[in-house]
C-alpha cells in the first residue's frame, strides 16, 4: 500500500485549540473557571500542546471571558509546569495585553479583519488604528519572549463586502510579519471558502511569505472546512486551527454551524496516517464533560457518531 | 488567476440524487405521492438529470416506498419527455425488476455488500446468491435497453466486519462489470473513510476497470465526505452521488448526518469553477419545500447557513 498517496509527505501537523476562547465566547450560559480550568486539563490530557485559553478584552463586550486572570491563575497552580505547552491569550489592544503579562500565558494573540469593514464593525476602529497599536503590543511581547499569533479574520470572504481579493491578504500579512508576528493564521470568518480559494491563497502567501508561519482557521459554516484543511495541508500548511466539540456559533446565521471541530480534524488525520498527537478518544472525553455546562448542541460529527467506527 | 489550481482540469461532473429514496426510505412520517411527484419535479427544475425515484422492495420492508409504482405513473404524466433526464429505481431481485418494468424509469438500481456480514443482514440473502438473481435481472433490463447501476455498499468498512481490503471491492467491481453492470457506485455507507482510503481504492479501480463507469457515494457521519469527494474527484472520478438537503439518517448511530448533501457538495463544486448543471438556488427550494413534510432535520450545511454567502 503506497504510504504517500496525493504526493503527501506525512509530514506530521500541530493543531491550535481554540474552545476555551472562541467556543465560549459567545456561549449563553456561565460556564464557571472551574469547568473552564478542569476543560483545559482535559484538552492539554488528549495531547492538545497549543490551547487559546481565554481573551483579555473588555468583560462589558464579552462577559463570558471575564474571568480570563483567575482562570489563568488557576491553571498556573494546576499545572506542574509549561514544558511542551503553548497556551495563548487574545488581547484586543494594550490594555489587555498588560492584563494577560502576570499571566502564565506564553503567547499572545492579535486579531485583524482583511475586509476594513468588518474590522471597523468588529473592533470600532480602523485597520491603521489597530497595526499602530498592535506594533506597541508586539514590541511588548517579545521583550517578555511571547510568541505572537496574528489572526487575518474574513480572509476569503467578508459578510458585508463578499469577496476579498488575495492581495488584501498577503499585505496584511506581510506587514504583520514585519511587525513581529510569529505566526499569521488565515481565517474563513463566515466559512464560505472552496478549496480552490484555499489553494489558490496558499499559493499566494507561499511564493511572498512562505508558509512555515502560516496557520489556517475554518469554519465549517457551509460543510467545506474538512476539505480547505486537506486543501491546505496539500500546500504544504501544518498548523490547522480547531475548537473542540465545533464549539462556537456562526454569529451571521445562528443555526449554522461556525469552528471546524477539532475531533473531525483529528479523525481526518488518523484516517490520513498523519501524526497531530491527540488521542482521539480522551479528546472526545474532554468536549463530552463540557457538554451539559452549555446552552450550545456539540457540531463535532465525530462527537455526533460515537462509538468511533 | 490559474484555473487549474491542484492538478485541476475543471472537467464537468454528474451528480446523481437519491433523495427521493435513500432520504425518504427510513423517514418516519409517510410523505404522500403527491408531495414526492412535487419534490422530484423541483429537483429536475434544478438541474439535476440523474434520480433516484424509489425502490421497488417488499412494502413489508419499506412501506415508505410502497407508491412506487403510483409515483411514476404520475411522473410519467407530469413530464413531457424523458428527454435528458436518467430516472433510476432500486430493485432487490428480478421480482422487483418486473414491478419496475413497465414504468417510464429508465434505470435500475442493484445493491451489494463488499463486506458478506452486511450483505447478509441487508438483503437476507449471500452474496453469491443476489449475484446470481442479479444475472438474470441484468439480462431483462439490457433487453429493456435500461442503464444499470450496482452499489457496492460498506465499500470502506462495515459496521460488523470492520475495514473491508481495497481487492473485496474490486473483486465484486470486476464481477459487475462482467455481468453487465454499465456503473459501479462505490458506496461508504457508515461515513467512516478518509481522503487516504479513498485515494488509494480509485488508484486500484483506475488500474483493473478505469473510472469512467465509477461513482462515488459518501456519508457524511464522521464529516468527511466533502473532503472525499474532493479525493475522488482528484483522483478521475466525475460522478458523485448525494441527497438533497441531506435527507436520511445513519442507521448506526441515530444522531449522526446519513448522506451528503446535494447542496453541499454543488456548493464545493461552485467554488471550485466545476460545472455540475445544478442551480444551487433552486435545489435549496426543492429540499426546503420537504422539510415540513418529513419528521428529520435537514443536515445539509448550506441549507442551514441560508442566504447563499
Amino acid at each position: 500500500m503506497a504510504l504517500a498517496p496525493f504526493g503527501y509527505q506525512q509530514a506530521p501537523v500541530s493543531l491550535y485549540e481554540v474552545g476555551p476562547r472562541d467556543g465560549l465566547q459567545n456561549e449563553n450560559k456561565t460556564v464557571d473557571t472551574t469547568h473552564k480550568l478542569n476543560y483545559v486539563l482535559a484538552l492539554i490530557r488528549s495531547g492538545l500542546t497549543r490551547i487559546e485559553v481565554t481573551s483579555f478584552v473588555n468583560p462589558k463586550w464579552i462577559p463570558q471571558l471575564a474571568d480570563a486572570e483567575a482562570l489563568c491563575l488557576q491553571l498556573a497552580h494546576a499545572l506542574p509546569s509549561l514544558a511542551g505547552l503553548r497556551l495563548s491569550g487574545l488581547v484586543p489592544n494594550v490594555k489587555g495585553y498588560l492584563r494577560l503579562k502576570p499571566t502564565l500565558l506564553n503567547e499572545v494573540g492579535i486579531v485583524l479583519s482583511a475586509s476594513s469593514t468588518h474590522h471597523q464593525k468588529n473592533m470600532n476602529r480602523k485597520v491603521e488604528e489597530s497595526l499602530h497599536e498592535y506594533r506597541d503590543l508586539m514590541a511588548m511581547a517579545k521583550a517578555d519572549k511571547r510568541f505572537v499569533r496574528a489572526y487575518i479574520s474574513t480572509a476569503f470572504f467578508c459578510p458585508y463586502e463578499g469577496a476579498i481579493a488575495p492581495s488584501c491578504v498577503i499585505d496584511l500579512a506581510l506587514q504583520l510579519h514585519a511587525l513581529g508576528a510569529d505566526e499569521i493564521s488565515i481565517g474563513d470568518t463566515i466559512g464560505a471558502a472552496t478549496p480552490y480559494q484555499v489553494v489558490h491563497l496558499c499559493e499566494q502567501l507561499d511564493k511572498q511569505l512562505g508558509l512555515a508561519d502560516v496557520a489556517l482557521h475554518f469554519h465549517d459554516t457551509k460543510g467545506m472546512a474538512i476539505a480547505n484543511i486537506l486543501a491546505g495541508y496539500h500546500m504544504g500548511v501544518r498548523t490547522f486551527d480547531a475548537s473542540s466539540g465545533g464549539l462556537g456559533g456562526c454569529p451571521y446565521a445562528p443555526s449554522a454551524t461556525g469552528n471546524v471541530a477539532t475531533e473531525d480534524v483529528v479523525y481526518l488525520f488518523k484516517g490520513m496516517g498523519v501524526y497531530t498527537g491527540v488521542d482521539l478518544q480522551a479528546l472526545c472525553q474532554a468536549s463530552l464533560s463540557l457538554a451539559p455546562l452549555v446552552s450550545q448542541s456539540l457540531s463535532s460529527h465525530v462527537l455526533k457518531s460515537l462509538p468511533l467506527i
